[in-house]
């Protein structure tokens, strides 16, 4: 495993989350880390992707398997890694870690793909967290604040309306609470970022826009795109059952969103805005 | 809840799978859908995505918010949704559920995006199954078998080597076993289709390659994307902790690939290539 799939982040956790008296505990937690990784095939970048670093090549080789629908070992020609840093030594603008590949002869490179499904502007730079959009209005009025029980009542109410995980066992879940903490739409989809979409494009719709001082439920983890699309939201914060990724925790940080996870077992971690968050 | 967002399909429960008698069950099972939807703006389609259908005008004007970075409600002028059947209608080629949606006075359309991670040329028809790349190669010999106790021991297997897991509690897995059920390479990323691609990747840089009579582990959910790519890698079969989609089962179940779901709790479902599954 290398060294760098897993990164530590400063957070406080609470035990006992549902009783009235918390007692908040700061330590450090290993998050699995992503970043972007690049595929250049024959000199042409075909994808930028996040990903957890580690075992890279095989990435790349894997992901050509099915886009460039190789048939036998000798379709790619040869595979190099060249890490963010070494780009950076050279000069390179916006250096992100990258696996050069060589088509064997006569195979046909896949096109080049946007493939990440977060904001357009921010996958192709290291330097993800500046290049994210910005909201476009206060994400929290100067007096919001939010508690650990009503994190557990917004998952608690959200698990009781997926009606489809209920009959299928394999759905996503996604809910936007009012600034009072009142769950106003739970969508479901086979995409995490799907869900997500819905919810924030049901406000949308009605007119609620932008979502300042509302909350983001969602089921799974929490990864970069779910934070970028919060940003754009303008959301107060995200309530998540699953944990979050260092760039989910880097970029709700460096905007003051709450990032609350592993919000179960009647308890949470809050990853981010902890000023906001009501532990005494 | 639309009535179309869950389907049923024919499966096989296995209730006491560690057991070596087992006791199948023929029955149907609901399934989350998933499918294409196309979101044009300003009579360009910016985006071929597969989900859940329902709320797709929510899951467009949502989308749109964090791609194109709408601040108000104006900046989309209207969104109006025609379903596939009403396209064939009228005539079109490939017809998919579309969104139309048109920018207010100002605002700037998203760039055309290809959102999909699967296979390029099979997201822009509604005839998914017929357009997704061939295997290169068979996916079984003619003897090979699978069992349910087989089926739990990849899992178990794979468990005990998800050491990114035991230190985030939020990363996804996937396996590759080989002929006969031994693990060859267990990978974790942030993404369920990277870690995918990360084994399949290994293989293959290793010479091993096509894969048939292999069998992929995964420890997330089972939608159309992941079978893409084991069909271009050639495996006999998908052993999941969670379930599949409706166009999953439909893919597999077209190459007479196995797919078994929810292989837990001493228990699994087969969802297709049951003649492969030794039973009793």
């Amino acid at each position: 495993m290398p060294a760098h799939s897993t990164d530590p982040r400063p957070m406080v956790r609470v035990n006992n989350a549902t009783d009235t008296q918390v007692c908040p505990i700061d330590q450090f937690d290993r998050l699995a880390v992503e970043a972007p990784l690049a595929i250049s095939v024959d000199q042409q970048t075909v994808l930028t992707t996040m990903r957890t670093p580690g075992h890279d090549e095989e990435l790349a080789v894997g992901w050509l398997l099915s886009e460039a629908n190789l048939v036998g070992p000798s379709d790619i020609f040869s595979v190099e890694r060249v890490g963010a840093s070494e780009l950076r030594r050279w000069g390179a603008e916006n250096p992100v870690d990258t696996i050069l590949a060589e088509m064997g002869p006569g195979v046909e490179p896949p096109q080049p793909r946007a493939y990440l499904t977060s904001s357009s502007c921010g996958i192709c730079s290291s330097d993800v967290l500046n290049s994210t959009p910005k909201p476009s209005a206060p994400l929290q009025s100067p007096d919001w604040t939010i508690t650990p029980q009503a994190a557990h009542a917004l998952i608690e109410g959200m698990r009781q309306e997926q009606k489809m995980f209920d009959l299928t066992g394999s759905l996503h879940a996604a809910a936007l609470a009012s600034p009072n903490y009142q769950l106003l739409t739970v969508r479901e989809d086979v995409g995490r970022h799907n869900a997500v979409d819905k919810v924030f494009g049901s406000a949308y719709l009605e007119g609620n826009f932008p979502l300042s001082d509302h909350v983001l439920v969602v089921s799974g983890r929490v990864s970069y795109e779910i934070v970028a699309k919060a940003l754009s939201a303008c959301v107060a914060g995200i309530v998540a059952v699953s944990g979050p990724t260092t760039l989910a925790v880097d970029l709700a940080a460096a905007h003051g969103m709450v990032l609350i996870g592993f919000t179960r077992d009647n308890r949470l971690n809050v990853y981010s805005g902890r000023e906001r968050v009501v532990l005494q």
